[in-house]
């Protein structure tokens, strides 16, 4: 059974592997406070050309994101969101944990993007009169990029996003849980620096894109700098053995591997695409990133699943499913064109 | 200016004024502990024809919100609401401050009700695999009679409501903060044991209807009724004085009066709305409670505005506006004949 | 039985009773954006010398804990506290339901005092190193007075905790729930001017001194004040009918009540604690305020128990008891002299 | 300069990289549902045996504790820990981040341990009474072995802590990040068997022992193990790659590893131990675990200080200085002699 279903059903790349083995025994201070941290946060901030960023290393994207979203927010503050961002439908209410509302846009496409206009809807439905007093206050914006549904914001998307932010003073916190593979898309226009430059903090995501494990946070924002290390810590994302995040990341920020493994994967789901477009195949949208959403007759995906595995997506009509099809960095060519050849 | 925003707009009724005043240095042990209390208690479980209740008193919704919601759930477990319901909309976020996400049903109608299918369909699409551990569990559901939107379920409504939740151990609450015009709106079937048999707790409004403050609090559910009152502590809900709210519950609950308050002001809402169809005004909602919602043309309502004032509810196209004119226990015939007047 | 258990045993005194029968029929709009809440406002500011404080109006003390506490603190921080604090020992873990450790400073005396230089060790022993992001940063410090126990702060007393709180940037609330005591004890040298100069934020108590319920919050400190009546609603502190708190504490500042009715209660509990001394009773802690704690044999407290009732405070070895005797604004001459007649 | 400052300076003991490398491209689901974890579970169940137990595995000690803790308390409940445990001390409020109080039990001696004595007066002063209602609720016991200051328990004292918890139906919950090294201590007669047995959950920590990361989590009580997945995912403990938990206690428990790693780190502390009580030094307690806490002259301590790191643990008196001394499964014996020849 080769499986479809996600981007992170391998280990990590070699790469990170060998270093892993090689500076086992090395003793170093806990708490990301070690040199291998130290290095890659340099390393980010060059290629975020972000100086004077401040770089933080968590294991996984729900620690990430309450951390993150519980630091920037009062009490009385929620975060808008799109409908179905990961922090509205997967996370097992892990951002009320923290005592916040995700304010929550409904999406006009199937891309799983917001649009400067919602937020300023709603920002602009939320102040100005006492009465605002009992609803929850829209307080920061959460996007992620590329979206829960392959969704890519283009430069200009995400410039237009970041300036609606800065009027009405909402910081932008981008959730960049598979970003390698929006960076390495075909067509894709924003790059590190631009994250930097438009965002207040943003996620480089390390799990999904050739790491064991880890996101890297880039925190642009003076006010949500302070103290940041006692909110990781509080919200249970304090690793131990931090310098493990400070070697997956000083690996893939060394020399270019992150792009490496996140356009091998790229070009895979791409192979993919074009393959379902030729056979005839509809997409329930139209993704150029490492997940791919063909719409199957449920026939022909019985067929498919005495060999492949994916990820059930949702029913189209009564005989038809979409699934998810993810490339990673793990994804061999040959498993794709084995895949191609049953389509 | 007459006042029509709202039903909290003056103090308590008379009865009321007087008992508190006849009893005010009766010495008496704090945090509901006293006679007046108990008395209380013990009229509210008779007219409720349910002797094995738990009766509680709290000085407003919110607190009765959040104390209820928070006794009922585990951290990871959320709360069914219409879209359109006070925990959803109106709370700045007390739900979400006790770690629970509003799991919201969008509304079909103008009513703010909810109906059985929609909470079989969201419990259902939520049970029965693993992946739903990455989602909030739907655990309880929230209504309130009549809605935020003057809408009144009927006995046999609230039949299914409650045969639905039974059938997937859902417990059902049910916000009475109006609850006493309801049971004074013309047609209304629902009556105080067929809350009490229906709801695994709900509550019946002192605020808007007749009392200076307060809210009681009825629990048929066994298991919501253990260490309430620490639940109640906890959420900041108990008042030093308990004495107040229980003199005020039985003042009303003696012989009737919580009913008689409400019936004057639902014959005047009535009468009104008689009055504003009569005159070829659409209405936003068919409400047969206190709360009309009239849609005026905009210069009507500049007009009415002079003598009147109205709670703004929302804009119908460019020219007209929808506003809330609320009756209350205290509304005066003579006002509303003066409003009737000038429609 | 003559109850001296609490000083929240009656209703309210005449005045504010007068005054709720004499307005009731006003129509307001609510959450205290009426007229008698302004002028309260108003001669509240007058009174603390303090005309660009905010001030707001609060149900009860455990709400005006929590609001103020979490709406100063960001999430990994903590409030110090005397162990035997309100918020440390009797909010059923409401401060810490808003996500917060309050950090305890055992007491060195009976008092319940803390003093300034056990704040600036347990300060100084959280920071200047990284090894204090694994614990609560102390980030405010928590007081009452009168204390608990019925201690008094001097003047003196309270400049020093407020000059080590300004030097590490501490702001300081004061829980003022039996302030009226306080300021009317012999030998009292703190007014409220004085309480406004030296807090960041403290509350002028209604509910145990003449109100028949309400804490009036004074916020000097311009960084509190942003969004606090958001933060009160999400604390569920929001009352409807807001004029009812604006009515009593207008009644009780207009002309001195709040003072004439305190002083009532702080001489009969000299009075008290005279007889007490002069017939040889030891006491427990040596209160000027309205809270007397003596220490009776047994025996004796099981004869006067037939008559009077206490609460009941702490056995003092095996044979002998403490209890509180509490007088109040309502507290009758006649029933101290009895109470003295049978020492 | 040779770190001797705590048990997680090195990465994994290599039988552990070694798995890691060779199931590198093994296709996995995610979140612990795959073999890897399931044999792991199956271990770990068969060590403690324990067949009905559940067995979660999480990254680290913050979340497992504030995972436990949050899933087995009502909202008004709080925890018993010992003064010095680290949920009361080093999580920087993450127990209270999920709303519950820690009730702190003065510590006796040095060894951080509590008392099934402690336990049951604080439980008693807490029930019987309605004025309990006003405290937090104690209805769990947390403490750990070894304690964070070394100490042991022995089977007899956990027995009866176990005894005490029962009677009162207090859940016990044993920390045991370190729990490997309490396995192998000299003279300790308490097995995994036994823990099942006495404690209704409890941990074995893989961090400190021999892992890259990660902590077992053991539930016996059937109470808690219900949902406890949603509860580990709220708390943002829920790692994608769920397997590199499993194949790491998989090896850590196929033949013995954990013990052997372990039994290393314990035999090379008492040797320092022996060192220290040889040469003269005092000790600040008599721990038998792999954490030494020798007190040495300032002068002398500078002079090791050249050579080798320790953790500072407190001032004795002007002169002198405790410090932690720890050894782990990567400690060299070679290192070890070292230092003791410097002592």
């Amino acid at each position: 059974m080769i499986k479809f279903n996600c981007d992170y059903l391998e280990g990590a790349c070699p790469e990170i592997m060998d270093r892993l083995l090689k500076t086992n025994f090395e003793q170093t201070f806990g708490y990301s406070e070690d040199e291998h941290c130290d290095t890659a946060r340099s390393y980010i901030k060059a290629a975020c050309d972000a100086p004077d960023a401040d770089v933080h290393f968590l294991v996984g994207g729900t620690q990430t994101n309450t951390t993150v979203i519980a630091s920037m927010l009062r009490p009385y503050q929620g975060v808008l969101s799109a409908a179905t961002g990961h922090i509205n439908v997967h996370e097992t209410g892990a951002i009320e944990a923290t005592g916040h509302k995700v304010l929550s846009l409904e999406c006009r496409d199937t891309t799983g993007k917001i649009y400067p206009d919602q937020i300023e809807e709603y920002y602009l439905a939320h102040v100005g009169d006492d009465s605002f007093e009992h609803m929850v206050q829209p307080a920061m914006v959460y996007i992620s990029n590329p979206t829960e549904n392959g969704g890519l914001y283009s430069k200009a998307e995400l410039e237009a996003i970041s300036a609606v932010c800065k009027k009405y003073s909402l910081p932008l916190f981008l959730d960049g849980a598979r970003l390698g593979y929006g960076l390495c898309a075909p067509g894709n226009d924003l790059f590190l620096p631009d994250y930097a430059r438009l965002c207040d903090v943003f996620y480089i995501g390390g799990t999904k894109c050739g790491a064991l494990f880890g996101e890297a946070v880039v925190i642009t924002n003076d006010t949500i700098k302070k103290d940041f290390r006692y909110m990781i810590k509080r919200q249970g994302g304090m690793l131990a053995k931090g310098r493990l995040l400070g070697i997956q990341f000083e690996t893939l920020f060394e020399d270019g591997l992150y792009e490496r493994v996140c356009s091998h994967a790229a070009r895979l789901a791409i192979k993919i695409k074009n393959a379902l477009i030729e056979k005839g195949y509809e997409l329930l949208t139209d993704s150029v990133t490492n997940q791919q959403f063909p719409i199957f007759p449920n026939e022909k995906l019985a067929e498919l699943k005495e060999d492949f595995s994916f990820s059930f997506w949702c029913k189209v009509g009564e005989d038809k499913s979409a699934v998810r099809i993810c490339t990673s960095w793990a994804t061999s060519e040959e498993n794709v064109d084995l895949l191609i050849s049953k389509l």
